[in-house]
């Protein structure tokens, strides 16, 4: 019995949340502006990242929400170099969802043509599960933390638009088989174009800053 | 009237895994074998920091559970070693609970004095919250993902017995302030000892396992 309870209510959760991905999506295409979801574990280099791709815009007006499961850091060192940034705060939640993104919305005024990068919260599995109303789903993942990624942590390749390979300055020093790496993330997701960045020297992101503005 | 069910099943599900989780403590004692709840983000360092105190235990037999989404890449490699592991998949699910362990230890033989190893689901976040029957929780975080961890992901340092902080030999390479780390990390945890620890040089282990050892 509790396996039905949990069960319908996982299912009605899910219906719920992707009617209203599905709206926010429509809405911001209306508006001009692109939506991001940018995923990957903790430390992994959200924040460079956001910060590496908006240096690089060209026809695009940045907009950022920064979901954190507590604390604001990275909003107040956006919103110091000028950026529009508004901090999500799950308490807890290992993902944003959403209902969370509709109602940061609603706070921002956005103006297009727009790309609205969405830090989710660090996390490889759970943020794969649930979209937001984005356009584009963008991973990061780095060289710091093996090449067997994509064979433990398959939904999140699976589903990824594009893939950042961060942290390529440290290369020299870590046992990282790009062979291997690239051999598990085809098989998972054949389309996604791969970035090598590093946002220690700031490498890469005028190409993904570039990508993104021609989707 | 979502809410209430959903509210409802949760509580269920957590008061269930508790009471499990708290047979498993108590057997786990009684049979002589200190379990550790190995937790940390992916590529953080979780197998290598098992093999790291394996090779460095002296009185307790070493066993083994390996978590993971998908796959029993490291289990392959640790019975290659001759470590007694078993491998426990979740599909899809971001942490594990004590039904899993219960599950998993009824195919294992365990010989006291023993320390069993759990490696947890790569993940900073959902793991910290379900008790699987451990003794002991260890966490471990790397200096190559920033600083700013305890501040981002309390609940891990809160709840965590002992700490590693792992890829030492890189500390020339990034920017890591461990003042600022530390502070973080004090204001959740006053008591927890903290390891530094490599798994490319093997460096830190030693002191990682008289620690455990000893409890």
């Amino acid at each position: 019995m509790h396996d039905v309870i949990k069960i319908d209510v996982k299912e009605e959760i899910q219906a719920e949340n992707d009617r209203i991905a599905s709206d926010t999506h429509a809405l911001l295409k209306e508006r001009n502006i692109v939506a991001v979801n940018v995923m990957g574990a903790p430390g992994i280099g959200k924040t460079s990242t956001v910060k590496g791709i908006i240096s690089h815009l060209k026809a695009h007006r940045p907009y950022v929400i920064e979901g954190d499961i507590e604390g604001d850091i990275d909003t107040q060192d956006l919103l110091e170099r000028g950026i529009a940034t508004l901090q999500v705060n799950t308490f807890g939640a290992c993902h944003l969802d959403a209902p969370m993104i509709r109602s940061a919305l609603e706070r921002m005024e956005l103006e297009g043509p727009g790309l609205l990068l969405i830090e989710n919260i660090g996390n490889l599995v759970c943020p794969a599960e649930f979209s937001i109303g984005e356009h584009i789903k963008l991973l990061i993942v780095a060289v710091t933390d093996g090449s067997d990624k994509p064979y433990k942590y398959p939904l999140a390749f699976e589903k990824a638009d594009c893939i950042l390979l961060n942290k390529v300055d440290l290369l020299p020093y870590v046992d990282f088989d790009q062979d291997y790496f690239m051999k598990g993330l085809r098989a998972l997701n054949s389309e996604a174009p791969v970035f090598q960045v590093s946002g220690r020297t700031g490498e890469g992101y005028q190409e993904v800053a570039a990508w993104l503005e021609s989707q």
